[in-house]
Formats: C-alpha cells, structure tokens, sequence
C-alpha cells in the first residue's frame, strides 16, 4: 500500500493503519512499559492495582436498534476494563457538542449513560463539556475514560498465552456493526438487527473467580473478530487457528452479511469477548459462560497453534483454509 | 434570559449557561459525592488516594504563539490534577482526527505532547484513535485524562473556606485566550501575544510542602478568573471582594483587551492558578511564588467575605464597585 501524508478513514478502523498509526508513531513518543502493553486499559500499581481505560465515541447515526452513542460509550469503558479482570467503579465523561444540537438529545443519551453506568454500579466522578460552532462537528462526540480495582492477582497478558490454548467467542458476532449500519442505510425496521451492545462486567468478572484458565481478553470492537485475532497472534507471536464453522453467528446476520457484502469477521462487536484459555478448562468456561444470558451461545471457534507465528488462519466453511487477515481499510467508519 | 431546547456555544463557555447545564442535567444524573465536588479532577480513595480527571480539547486553530493543542492538552490535564494537590502519574490520549489531516501535523502535535508529558514525568499510558469522515470534526480533537497521587492528607476544598482568607493568582491574566484570538484574526505577528500555556507542577507542588495554609486552588481557564472566582463564591456560600488595580496583567493585553473591547477578567489562563489561602500565610505564599520564574508576577487580589454571599464584587481601577458576574454566552469560542 502507498504510504499516505494524510490521514485515512483507515487509520480509524481498528486495522493496519490504525495498527501501524500506533506502532510507528504513538508508542514510539510514548514509550513506556504500560502502554506498551497495548491493553484495552492501563494498568497502574498504587498500592492496589487499578486499570485505567480511555475511548472516544463518534458513532453515527446516534441512536441505533439496541443503543445509543451514551450506552456505547459507557459499556465500552466497562468492558476494556473487564477485559484486563477489572471491577469497573469510575468512569470520566467528556462531551464535545455540535451548537444547536436538540438538549432533548443530549438529556436522552445522559438518561442512557446513566442507567447504564448504575445498573454496572459505576460511578461518573469526573467530566467536561465542550461546543463547537456548528459543523465543526458532527451532534456529538463522547469521551469516557475509566478506573477499574484490579481483582485477580494473575495477570492477564498476551505473554501468557501458550500453543494449544483454546480460542472462545462469548456470543453471536457482528451484531453491533451491522445495526449501526442497517440504521444508517434506513433498513433498519426491515432488518431488525439489534446491536449486542452490553456490559460484561456481569458475564466475565464472576467467570474469574471460578477457573484460574483465562490467559487473555479482549472485546473484538472495530475491525471485529478477525482483526482481534490478529492482534493476538502477532502480539503472542504465535498462530491461531480458526474454524468458521464453530463461529456462532444468526441466520439474519448472515444473510445481510452476503447481501451486502460485508464479512462479518470484520465486523465490530460491542457485547462480546474472546478468551484464550488452557485447554483443560475450556470446556468448564463454556459451560460457565452459557449460564448467563450474554453468554448463551459462547463457543470454542478456535486454537493457539507454534505456526504460522503471528497470523491467522481460517478454516472455511467449504473446508479450504487462509490466511485471515487484519483490516486495512475501513469498510464501515463510525461504528462506535 | 430566555430558556433554551438547543445547545448553545455559551453552553460550553465555561460559564452560566455551562454551570446550569452541569447542574441541571449532569448532577442530577450522576449524583455522587466524589462528582459533586465539581473539583477539576475526581478523588479516588484506594489505599492510596489518587485524583482523577478529564477533559477534551478543541482550541482553533491548532497551533498558537505559546503552544499548541497538545501542549495545551497535556498541561491542562497536568494543571487539573496539580489544582487537587495531585502529582500527575498517568495520562490517556483519546484522538478524534478528521480524515485528511496531514499526518505531519499530527506528528507535530504529538511531539509536543510527548515533550510536556517527559517535562512532567507524566506517562502516556492509554489511548484512543477515532478518525471522522471530512467535514464530521474540524482536524483534531484532543481527549486527555489523567490520574495523580494525592500528596497532601490535607484535604483542599472549596468548602474549608473562610471570611478573610486572600486571594492570589500566580501571574498576569487573559494571554491564553488572547494568543488564540490573536492567531484566528491573523493578528498574531503584529499583537506578538504569546498563550501562558504551562504546567504548574513545578511552581505549585513544591508550595505544598512549605505551607500549610492553601486552603483551594483552582486553574481560571475558559471564562477566566471572573467565572473561577463566581465558582469559588457561590460553591462556598462567600462573598469574594476584588481589587482590579492589584490584578498583575501586562501592558500588551490591555491594550488589546481595549482594542477588541473584550474583558480580559472573562479571558482564559491556562498557566496559572487562583489560590485561597489563610491570611498569616499570604505573603509567605506569593514569596515562594515569587522565586518561580511561573509565579513572578504572582499577587494577592482579593478577600473573602461574608456578604454578598456567593457573590464577587470588584472594585475597579476607577475606585467604584460592582458585582463581577459569571459569563453567560461565549465571547471566545473554541479556546481551549
């Protein structure tokens, strides 16, 4: 790919770009140990350990079959930290508005981040607003940054991952991205696509407590699983084998999935983790995991294999295999 | 003044219509004890207590005389957690970039983002990158979060105020937000302003340990030390009494404070603190200020009293009194 002077679309998709935008110029200024670590959040020790998360939401259309950009905003915080064994208990919200922007809007998506931040027993302890004049940017823009109490002594790290771990995917993919994009197509009544925007905090966290197996999180966002997995694989420097056919994924999805063309592999998800866990426990994980609601269809898609270090392949559903690829691109900007 | 259903740019000017909005619809939707502080940053009891606070940055144009958005970010987050008492430890960096941005400009800003962070032994330790479509954002928004180390058991609060305490600002008023001004009206060469833009660790920690009797500080920002001080006075049900002639600001920004009739009490400060200390130690403090080549112009303006309650009144260069409101609408936009 040419190398580009300006930034892409791309170098927001969760993919290569974003990927490389990272690695070439942000950790190289901000090199330190914990950032380095590319987790979904900082982990900081004071005397007790917390993780600490930022994200920044620009999704469009604002509301969605399933959330808003509020619920986004806060269930995604909760779940990076999630993703590191966090208890989640404060989060930061930032606002950058579009002047004339309906405050109705505004006080229905403060409606949503609340009751969503209460109902995962998080407390908003910190915020700023800020407008723009108008179409200096698009309605709104939110900024929440969370704190989690670290509640495993093990440390959940890429490094720990091993050849023969298995690969879980907590529930159906690529359900957020494609109610997003069903809504801004305007089909969404037709589609009825629900995005699986959620909390995890209630699935993952007494998950922890129960088997010592999980090695790794993480909440395949932008990009979707494929991109994850990559990440994975180059950051563990191992292989990852994926068979499609174990993927769960619904029989509406995967049909708007061909008729738009859009692999939902890549396709971002907003409720969903992958776990990479000892292959001895998985089993007891899924069968964990199937208790709760959001985890009702989790499934073993996959294993951590010596070779080919660093990527990953995909078996087919027609039974051929290939090398599944990051995102380079941006097939569907915005999406959270 | 009439009520509004959509937002305002005065709703983000720092001042009325930003505290009414904080008050009517985020407090009552997050109410918490640590939030209700409306501190610049949130503190968080762990074992160890550690402030915690956010904001977004969407200063235009990107670069001023003085700084940029990302020095402005870094140190603005700095300045939040140092206003607590806070050592600043931890910072995230959230990106929104419009697409099309030069990617040397981007570079640029993160350069300088890196240099104030070493310069503060600040540790970038998450981050976001989110990229809109052309025309979604104006070129960057900047996000940064940070987390500090309480380093005083001392707890400083708007509430610890009392009748006689002074007063003190670290230095003359109103360059930030006229060094901005300046450079959007191309005026910059001619006006030579340059924004006071600086990390205040350096000059305000080292006074913590020297004296026991800062009783509140707060960085006067977006709606200048006229709103700063309308918060303290309403937050502690005190009145506050100014004298405009010991109010340390330079020739230059009164001149131009005259030539584009903007009051400079109303101008953003983004290196400089308002400090409320007890009346025994006021002069020890601006002596100690003094010895910082960030405090040399540091001065006593003002006393606490004990009516109007939650009122200021200045009494200005032509030896009459008035009451120094809160701003209502945005006579600056986009400043910080």
């Amino acid at each position: 790919m040419e190398k580009t002077t300006k930034i892409l679309l791309g170098h927001g998709s969760g993919g290569r770009l974003t990927h490389n935008f990272i690695q070439s110029t942000l950790l190289k200024k901000f090199d330190n140990p914990i950032l380095s670590e590319l987790a979904d959040s900082a982990v900081i020790d004071y005397q007790e350990k917390i993780a600490f998360t930022t994200d920044s939401f620009v999704v469009s259309p604002l509301f969605f079959p399933g959330g808003d950009i509020g619920k986004l905003a806060v269930t995604g915080t909760i779940n990076d930290l999630v993703m590191l064994g966090a208890l989640p208990e404060y989060i930061s919200l930032a606002l950058i508005i579009e002047e004339g922007l309906e405050i109705s809007i505004l006080e229905k998506i403060i409606d949503s981040i609340s009751s969503y931040a209460k109902a995962a027993a998080v407390k908003v302890v910190t915020g700023d607003t800020k407008v723009v004049e108008k179409l200096a940017a698009d309605k709104l823009f939110i900024n929440t940054s969370g704190i989690g109490r670290l509640l495993t002594s093990r440390k959940l790290s890429v490094k720990n991952i091993s050849c023969q771990d298995k690969i879980i995917i907590t529930g159906n993919i690529a359900e957020h991205g494609f109610s997003v994009l069903a809504k801004r197509k305007e089909l969404d009544l037709k589609l009825n696509i629900k995005s699986d925007c959620a909390s995890l905090n209630g699935l993952i966290l007494p998950l922890l407590e129960k088997t010592t197996g999980i090695k790794f999180m993480r909440d395949p966002t932008r990009g979707g699983i494929a991109t994850t997995l990559n990440e994975i694989a180059e950051a563990s420097n191992l292989g990852i084998f994926i068979d499609e056919k174990n993927i769960p994924v619904s029989k509406k999805i995967k049909a708007v999935s061909e008729l738009l063309g859009i692999d939902s592999l890549y396709v971002a998800n907003e409720g969903k983790a992958l776990l990479v866990v000892v292959p001895e426990e998985a089993d007891k994980v899924i069968r964990l995991l199937r208790r709760h609601p959001l985890g009702k269809n989790a499934e073993i898609i996959g294993t951590v294999v010596k070779k080919p270090a660093g990527r990953v392949i995909l078996r087919t559903v027609f039974n051929t295999e290939r090398i599944l690829d990051m995102l380079t691109s941006e097939p569907l900007p915005r999406i959270c």
